[in-house]
């Protein structure tokens, strides 16, 4: 079901955070990697017990892609109406939509600080991106006040997991490493075309490892590869492997 | 701001989950511990950084409580509309709504199991009634497919912290125990009512605990105090200090 503008107050979505979303590129109508997103969007509707359409999604994504210019198309899944309280109705009817803002191409560098806010590596959900994004609203805000674009989350095992909005990788001692999927990280669709490209190792490691690396990079998929200048007290200089990621996966 | 019976596309609550909630007891048009509501909802949206104000929510709760009967009000704030992304506007103007849903007194004990799903005592969100409650409707999911009532949550350092709708307490040596705050566990309004009127050790501990309790109980607003009959496979018989505190916080 495609609501028309509007939300009823009883959706699941809007009272408990029950449901998903992605984050898609549209360039002058075309979405590079449309098929990895609906793929990722029926597997987390899988986890979370609920029958997702994709021939649904994919034309709300299609009609919400403007023919000309950069946009940013977020799809919301939400669970539908329920009656009061934690359980979903026997039967529930999906609510989606789609809509597009304009997102132009970043080109400068993210300073980032490391977020008190945890990723909660205990939840299926961590693995999602789910409706019930406060963790990441919070880890982003601590880092605007604290004068920084960006928040480094780790989990409660204290392992780095990602950013507010986005995934991570390293470059110590000339390789490519990110943290483990099972550290509570989303496996972002940019993240997985870098590790398809490149040998990249998966990890369960604290922070400090970050002393030591001679780069750190977000992805996602609106900005593709971005470089991180600084993290906390420690600038990075620019680096080719980090440069060349860039250009490869614009 | 009160919506008319629905909510734009672009509210942070829908969203992102940017937002919170009470569930309040109103009978015959009385909601009777409604100033401890108010007080917990002014101090976790202070938390979130959400100009709350009380007044629009206390007139928000008594329109919504039918004059006659007994009903669960839920008390919704969100965020309010915002742009694309995790970052909220510089001046977010929230949305505030109440509805009204009839609650029956529960007269029948709770069978329960142990969630594999965690609370995430590293976000602040995790002390909080927030509209990001996915990780509590996955636990009651749990519980729901194995059969059972209620699902009791650990955190991710495997320490009990909260049911999915319910503060825990147990009995063990004929002694009230239920889980510190730091676990990951909302300082539920009938908790509080229950530690004011008995000694009760709030402590940081894991489920085999439970194995040599007395009783296990639960509380919240709309049921006062529950008794757990059974746990996994562990069953407890009725105990005379649960039915005390029933009447007690009836």
């Amino acid at each position: 079901m495609i609501p028309a503008g509007a939300i009823p107050l009883d959706d699941r979505g809007l009272l408990l955070g029950d449901g998903l979303f992605e984050t898609l590129l549209a360039v002058d109508g075309v979405v590079p990697h449309l098929a990895a997103h609906l793929d990722r969007m029926t597997a987390s509707s899988d986890v979370l017990g609920l029958p997702f359409d994709r021939g649904d999604a994919e034309r709300a994504i299609r009609e919400a892609s403007p023919a000309e210019g950069r946009f940013a198309i977020r799809l919301t899944l939400t669970a539908g109406s329920g009656g009061r309280g934690l359980d979903r109705p026997a039967a529930p009817v999906l609510r989606l939509f789609a809509a597009a803002a304009p997102s132009a191409v970043v080109t400068t560098p993210a300073s980032a600080i490391i977020a008190t806010t945890r990723r909660n590596e205990g939840s299926p959900a961590s693995r999602l991106k789910t409706l019930s994004y406060l963790d990441n609203v919070l880890a982003r805000a601590e880092a605007k006040a604290a004068g920084a674009d960006e928040a480094v989350m780790l989990n409660n095992r204290g392992e780095l997991a990602c950013a507010g909005a986005a995934n991570l990788f390293w470059v110590a001692g000339g390789r490519l490493f990110t943290p483990r999927l099972d550290c509570g990280v989303l496996a972002g669709i940019t993240r997985g075309r870098l590790m398809a490209l490149h040998d990249v190792e998966a990890v369960a490691v604290g922070p400090e490892v970050l002393d030591n690396a001679e780069a750190v990079l977000l992805t996602n998929s609106l900005i593709g590869v971005r470089p991180v200048s600084r993290l906390g007290s420690r600038a990075f200089a620019e680096h080719p492997l980090v440069a060349r990621l860039q250009a490869q996966l614009a």
